[in-house]
């Protein structure tokens, strides 16, 4: 005690500074065991600060255990094991970024800015933070509101027969993956997948350790035909828009599907991420529609509202929800409860539908563009898949070039273009196959994303 | 085609219905395989539509497969594969909740209504919308611009040094103990954890079959007496206020802790779900500010901002973090994008540091309310634990009653309070202890609360 030497000064509270100091000091053996501390008067005395401040300083070091109070005695400090091993790491800058010199981003996964509902969103997000119930825990399997609207919206926009009880909310396809996905592990050991199809969806099934199967997917389809050869009793599929082909099944292939699925005894995941931009016809029902035993529905609103949104939902057939609700009833809900809350206002005040209405025209203008100025373009050169839909177009280049080099050039250019090959397992395409995605650019923008295209792969 | 019949009605688009008639006859066989459909001129002029409309319908059956178009010769009915097995089910109504005469309920796990940032955090969340960012996906680990401003306040609160990169953003506990658990699963195969304990972490570790070994907790602390004869290297703790017991780990504790996870080659994850709210002393440091290798340090916003914001972060010591990132790289992040742009923006203007030390005055003020109500109605035959920190305390009554009567007695005069056996597995208590969370109950409330209680026990 006697080599140690309290300096004090104005950066921190004084008491602060005198728990810290004798916390080091016993830390490091500057003060031994079972000595004893000055009193909380002699202290305050000897270094000029009141006795609340010292008496303050001690309860911390008392509440934490590095001294005890012996009655009139005094303070005395405690024994601490030695540390056996200690590595304090610095705070390390983040390294920059290097920016590029980005001019048009093709990149998918984004929604339109400029016709967003802003101020109805903010008014409803509003009101929700008034309500009693934003200041508590919700409901583990989503909100009942929110559920009631997304039963609603199912059965007039995907001709899908359900109720709030069979729908859980979940924050993403992922998530969702996972937890049903311990649920179908307990019976199932392996799952089909669509080849080219969403990465996402294979590594939530990989967490599981499922063994993975593959049928292929082109221009035209889904083949099946190789169905009944598997061993897999269970399916992941994206019917009415296939990710990232852009096909969307045709009756037979469903009722196919569904007939395999009821005969296996096994169950379809029908992931409708994008069902509401069907620009050519209306929206062809769900699988879960046709039959609602076999076929597990998702949705989400990345795509249709906002993709940070990060609320989905899954509609169980009856015979998994009990069994789902008994696995999870203890688990939160990973979906922000405002979220959720000004999700069912929008949807209940007829918010939902408007928005669905005006996007479904903006977007059809944006495919049109792009796939006009692609044809103008780029002419014979290019075929391109599924216009029909969605956010994004697939563009089959006949220039003989690498994917890669189509990339690098088109980056050069300050464009930014994406792979498909990432989306293959063993279904490899004939030729480089370019994914152009729209939804955030203007017409503008798009045009002169294709001019620069065209440029760079001249 | 000769027994079927079109009626239409103005309830819906002319062309709908026409399609779905059309499907229905198909399916149901009344229309025969490879049977020519009318032309869209006599249809049209058969049901007195327009052309455009019996088109429309003919291109949504020809998009969905029910029939084919064969040139001039026109369209025909495709084969379909019978359905082997149908069930629709009808919509339900939801049985209805009965609504018991609540007057006051002691619930934990809510936040003060009349203190939230109202104004303030409505302002940043606007804001936060009119980013070009917020129209994209986000960081599957989370925002950098959060993640650098818990690097900033863990190293100021917690004396935790560690920066963005080690950082992981998520939807809650549960959520990082899923993924994160799937990682510890490769090297290890159990799981110690506090007897009594937050089930919430138990049921998310028994997600991945981890084997549960127990500590015992009681009112003096946490007895690790028995840590070298367990078999597992993990561990699961609460050292800054234990849930449920309250008590808070001693130094001697932290240090004997770590060094036993050092020298087992070990890891602990320290849950530091409410330590903002500290009343007697400073928030303690956290274990992680001790040796940041061998401690994984969880937080979250759920107590100290809003429970249903849904964010949660853990630092991963850097022996984790790559492997992390490679495992879920092609993982989206859980948590809301625009809730954590407003949470960055929130802690970067200094409304985060404001909140906090407005809301540990209002709740300091409501605990020493509960405890004093408490001490003056039911004197000896209660001992109230917990009452140094956090947003609820535990009463231990000598009433020689079963928890279940104690529960079921203050229903009945109106007053939820909620049971602690539920948290333990081995380790009960002597004596029925009750849990009273106050944080959103005015001191009136309180009040009336523990009035009621004691009439309730009497």
């Amino acid at each position: 005690m006697k080599n140690t030497i309290f300096v004090l000064n104005d950066d921190a509270p004084k008491y602060k500074q005198i728990y810290e100091q004798f916390k080091l000091y016993i830390e490091n053996g500057n003060i031994s065991v079972n000595e004893q501390l000055p009193s909380i008067r002699q202290l305050a005395d000897s270094l000029s600060v009141s006795r609340n401040t010292t008496l303050n300083a001690y309860e911390q070091l008392l509440a934490e255990g590095y001294i005890r109070s012996d009655g009139r005695k005094g303070y005395f400090v405690n024994e601490l094991d030695p540390l056996l091993y200690q590595s304090v790491k610095m705070p390390t800058k983040n390294e920059k970024k290097e920016l590029k010199n980005v001019r048009i981003d093709f990149r998918a996964g984004t929604v339109d800015q400029q016709h967003f509902p802003l101020k109805t969103w903010r008014r409803v997000t509003n009101q929700v933070l008034t309500m009693h119930h934003s200041y508590q825990y919700g409901d583990p399997f989503g909100e009942e509101c929110l559920r009631e609207q997304i039963a609603a919206y199912l059965f007039q926009s995907r001709g899908l027969k359900t109720n709030a009880n069979n729908i859980i909310i979940s924050s993403g396809t992922q998530p969702m993956l996972i937890n049903l996905g311990k649920l179908l592990r307990e019976n199932f050991s392996s799952f089909i997948v669509e080849d080219p199809g969403y990465v996402g969806a294979r590594e939530a099934l990989k967490f599981h350790d499922f063994t993975l199967e593959t049928v292929p997917v082109c221009e035209t389809g889904t083949d099946f035909s190789t169905l009944n050869q598997k061993e897999s009793r269970l399916i992941y599929v994206t019917p009415s828009h296939q990710s990232p082909i852009g096909v969307s099944m045709s009756i037979q292939e469903r009722l196919k599907l569904i007939n395999w699925a009821s005969v296996r005894q096994g169950y379809i995941i029908e992931d409708d991420y994008d069902s509401e931009f069907r620009y050519t016809q209306q929206p062809f029902p769900a699988l879960a529609s046709i039959d609602s035993t076999r076929v597990i529905y998702f949705g989400n609103f990345s795509k249709s509202f906002l993709p940070g949104i990060r609320i989905s939902y899954m509609v169980l057939p009856d015979s998994l929800i009990n069994q789902y609700k008994k696995q999870f009833y203890l688990f939160e809900s990973p979906a922000s409860l405002h979220n959720q809350l000004a999700m069912a206002k929008f949807m209940k005040d007829g918010e939902w539908n408007r928005h669905l209405k005006r996007m479904r025209l903006v977007y059809k203008q944006k495919m049109n563009y792009i796939v006009s100025e692609l044809k103008s373009h780029f002419k014979q050169t290019i075929t391109i898949i599924g216009e029909q839909s969605g956010l994004f177009v697939l563009v089959k280049l006949h220039l003989n070039r690498t994917e890669e080099w189509l990339i690098n050039r088109a980056s050069l250019y300050g464009v930014v273009v994406y792979p498909t090959s990432i989306y293959t397992l063993e279904n490899h395409m004939n030729e480089p196959t370019i994914k152009l995605g729209f939804s955030n650019l203007t017409c503008e923008e798009i045009q002169l994303g294709v001019h620069l295209l065209k440029e760079a792969w001249s």
